[in-house]
């Protein structure tokens, strides 16, 4: 069940095949999910994007913008400094970086062997602290690989999977969504997609198309999630991944990861004190850059490089497409999820579809 | 006429006395407006923000926030290098930046007397180019000096004025705009203050609450304004000054101009490609702190400057006055603004309050 | 008289033709020098350079580098934003730079012609107040004009000249330099060249080519600038502009503005406290971008934009280049100003050039 | 062995008792050094740096700065965002990063016990590869346990230990240093500490007190490590960590980050394309901020906080500290470390002391 299942239709332009990041082409996502009732509760999991096959060895443009910095997402000084994205990206929960960082590492060795380079690889993070024994450590190297291998061209699944397995979003169960846009142009068609981890916001707060969905489905119907007594509502965080293969320059993917705090704050969002809401903006459409450590070529045979830049002024109808997915990929993440009961007996409720649809279209409802 | 006159309530926190920036104490606007029907037409004009009336020897803490950049504030990079405002804010015309920053220093001058300091005055600026003649650069020292001169802490007239005189906003007539929001905590009660001038933004983009009144108040009802062969919908900018007698330190100012962004995008707007769209807080709440210029206490007999810093635990509620304060101020701005025809007899219309009123409130129209 | 002249030889690499900005292809300086013993006395000036003859069409990629903030560039905003320098550049003095800049858009208007489009120009400072009048505001728009008509691709004159009139470096007169390096690849030949406006430093510091010149030129021998009570030593600023033509990405210039702070840092400098240390660098090995304000074909037949990026594995090289032309721009500044007095009284000397080449190479004193 | 053991003593600031970060009250250095000859060669380790004994529950306030970002440290977003150092730190080698971040994280559960917190610690790294196995990833979490556990106020050990165990510096052996400047006010003394991990530079641009050390300790003289074909030269990276007890604001720590950048480029380093030169700069001089997740008292009972800031005009003698201790720890980590041999064979020798004294002082030699 998806946001277009319930009628929910965000903006103007149409989706990719498939409405998912992976309508990009080369993109591609893999999770692995761990789910176990306990005690202790373990609910949890690795997900990863993959802007193509070979990025162990050939780097793609990259930007990134922080809406508020209560979260990690490695990797990032490196995209600052030189604009490239040299790694697959992992997201997972807010303890278990480390390993999925190092396993990233481990794999850029098992596809390149022993040699003289370093990797820097890109995780972020959402803490689930919540629903899952995040202090168990439960993500093992193991799971990031997993999540590799298993990454496919494939719409990936929604909701309560992977890294966005015991999130919690605008007061109900959140997770992982995803979405896309295209747009035809002079020289062809770009595509932008879209995938959060979504485990942020207020209830209150949440509006979907500027219906205020959050306070029509209040806590009378769908219960809000147990906070522990002085947990701050609104804590928690999101984290965006923007996928285009536009030919973007770096500076206008860190544009476009902007663009996408935007639709976070549309829906209700405000880049809350505690809440780690980072977002990362690649392009594939420069191919043929240069592996980050050295490449015999450049430098010496190779001094330029021919690159192509979209043309400043479709920026705008860029930015466009990219709010316009992110807000759906979040409405996805929340309508995919399922209800979660986890550590301490805590529960996140889903969203109810059919609350929701009464809310989005009154005069509707039978 | 306001925003709330029409039954506009943006949000749940309630505005201060005035529902105005100068709610905050110490806060003084002026404006000085040109409007000549000409030829040329000449409709622009300056607004100036006084943090406090000693503010050439006492500075404020700071911060700015770029959503897009495609326009000016000069003096940030003091302010993001000190953490400080040293100067008045000045707000004018795309092209009228350099005479009002150099008459800042002069009122400077004014103030102190001549002697070794320097002066790194702010002034920021959207682009009135389609209704005034903008390159016959009519604003002139004596217009910024008098927005000075008549600088008071009532609460500052909206729409067609000072800076905004010549403004297009959302493809209505925009200008300024100001609203406030309070709250009360144990120390005390905190304002936070908004004033905006506003020319950015397309009308089918606009919602108010939530509502699609951009699409509702389309074409056919309000003519869109006149645009030249190529003019790019979206352009245009928009400046939001923040002021807070909260006591924030210069990194939380920087974090509640980044919200005002957020404002910016839940009424529509994207940071658009011809955009220029800068955010600037300030806080009153800590003063003493040392003139930029040396001071003869600082730094020898006075090394250490004792000063508060707002409970981070207190910033989300920070984030939601500003960003409710932001969205009403844009609305004030487009329902004071009337109707003008300017330059090569171009037109913007005004939003009409009787179809705002509809728009928002369908089951209440007669 | 230039510091090759008195034997100081920075680094390893060649110098361009005349070891000046103007040896990258294109580039053009023109300076107007205001000097009146007064009273008051006037001892200030505009310098612009000019990064090709068609910078008010064509951008070129830019980016900006802070090392400490007490000063002022305008047009910065708009260059982290779309990494273009869309203007010329002006230099003048701190409380000069609104009629700089009025001026370079009213360049523009006669370039263009009325029109809908956007000037933002590039002016940046350091302050003169020492030695000139500042608060005499003497610096007229028809000074940037002539700078501007004057601006000529012959090596430009340094020392007491334009901009520079009336600056202080390390504790000695200074002003205007300029210097170039290139370096040979398989695509051809790179120049970088840089020009500063330099004004900061204390003369304790000094070092050049690790000689502590600056203790060994002591206040007896040479003795310090008056400075009233109370001043800072070491408040002043440096501008740094560095060009090049070797085919540079926005975030590529952006990292070579940041290598020109560790040149002021080699010398001596710090980033004090008040000094204005900014530094811009751009590129003109990408031509063909599209102008800012709209352009025709942009966007619509013309939606992507071929460029060149240096390879990365470059980019060390272009940073020892940036790091010795700066260097030797610095002290070519000192080596050409002439002692002056000026407000007050005040003096200003010169480094004495017989007392440098002994500092220097004290075997062959003779 | 130390620099100043050699007659090296670089700037005019006294050093503290010991010359070493521990002179900052509060401050403990821990390491844990792996060295095994092997095969395989492990020669790397963990070192960490604990800003004061409640740092898991009560923050210092902190900031960073990217002199070039080939490299990571962990934990810089929360730190922009917020302005505080909430964890200890971590330094390790570049493959390493994950397991000392998660253990970090163990390392805050078992003193806060589980909970709803998380944790966001700052780890920093660089390369060892050329001399250890480093994707053999023989760092495993209880070696930064032991770190962590053997944190001590003592003086740390410098050269070839924990994180510094296989570093290589400007062509030398590099590794751990440290080193420390202290100055006197009006309300105290001040002490600034400095750690760096060092393994960046080249040889031939070393210079030491502006002596060109690396140019006359030729590779003649002390054979360059062996570097794989392709190896480019000034690949590295350097971690600079810079404590005080200063009473510091959030961007006055930035600002001495950035200071610890201009003391690399002055000892010769360039910031590489491949080195990733991070800064961190914290201060424990405000204590009493309330912990980065719940305080049951902030933001109720407690709505603002006391703190000082340092007088902006004495930032410029913060500043020369910090220069002065920077340069020095970097002479330092290479004064005390030793030969190493390791991984296929590669050797990088350590900066012959004679060589260095003769080089230093020619006319002192026997």
């Amino acid at each position: 069940m998806r946001a277009r299942d319930l009628g929910v239709v965000i903006g103007d332009h149409p989706t990719g095949a498939h409405n998912a990041i992976t309508d990009v082409p080369g993109v591609r996502v893999g999770h692995v999910t761990l789910d176990d009732e306990g005690p202790p509760a373990v609910h949890t999991g690795v997900t990863v994007v993959i802007p193509h096959d070979n990025i162990w060895t050939e780097p793609v443009f990259a930007g990134a913008h922080r809406l508020n910095g209560s979260g990690e997402m490695t990797g990032l000084e490196w995209i600052r400094e030189s604009g490239e994205l040299t790694t697959a990206i992992g997201l997972t929960n807010t303890h278990s970086v480390g390993v999925v960082r190092d396993e990233l590492v481990a794999a850029q060795v098992r596809a390149r062997g022993d040699g003289v380079y370093w990797s820097l690889p890109v995780v972020g993070e959402t803490y689930d602290g919540l629903l899952n024994d995040i202090n168990g450590f439960h993500v093992r190297p193991e799971h990031a690989r997993a999540a590799l291998e298993s990454a496919s061209a494939l719409p990936p699944a929604e909701g309560n999977v992977g890294g966005g397995t015991g999130m919690i979003c605008h007061g109900f169960k959140g997770g992982i969504g995803t979405s896309s846009r295209v747009t035809d142009t002079a020289t062809g068609r770009y595509t932008v997609g879209v995938l959060v981890q979504a485990n942020h916001g207020r209830r209150e707060r949440l509006r979907i198309n500027g219906v205020h969905v959050g306070e029509m489905i209040g806590p009378t119907t769908v219960p809000l999630p147990d906070l522990p007594p002085g947990y701050e509502p609104g804590s928690g965080s999101i984290i965006v991944i923007v996928a285009t293969d536009a030919p973007l320059l770096p500076h206008q993917c860190t544009r476009l990861a902007q663009r996408a705090a935007l639709a976070v704050g549309r829906l209700g969002g405000t880049g809350e004190q505690y809440s780690g809401d980072l977002m990362l903006a690649f392009s594939t459409g420069n191919r043929g850059i240069p592996a980050y450590a050295w490449d015999e070529d450049a430098g010496t045979a190779r001094p330029e490089i021919g690159v192509r830049m979209l043309a400043p002024q479709l920026m705008t109808r860029l930015f466009d497409l990219t709010i316009e997915a992110t807000e759906e990929a979040i409405v996805n993440a929340m309508v995919a999820a399922t209800t979660m009961t986890g550590r301490h007996g805590f529960t996140a409720h889903a969203i109810d579809h059919d609350l929701l649809r009464t809310a989005l279209s009154p005069e509707e409802t039978p």
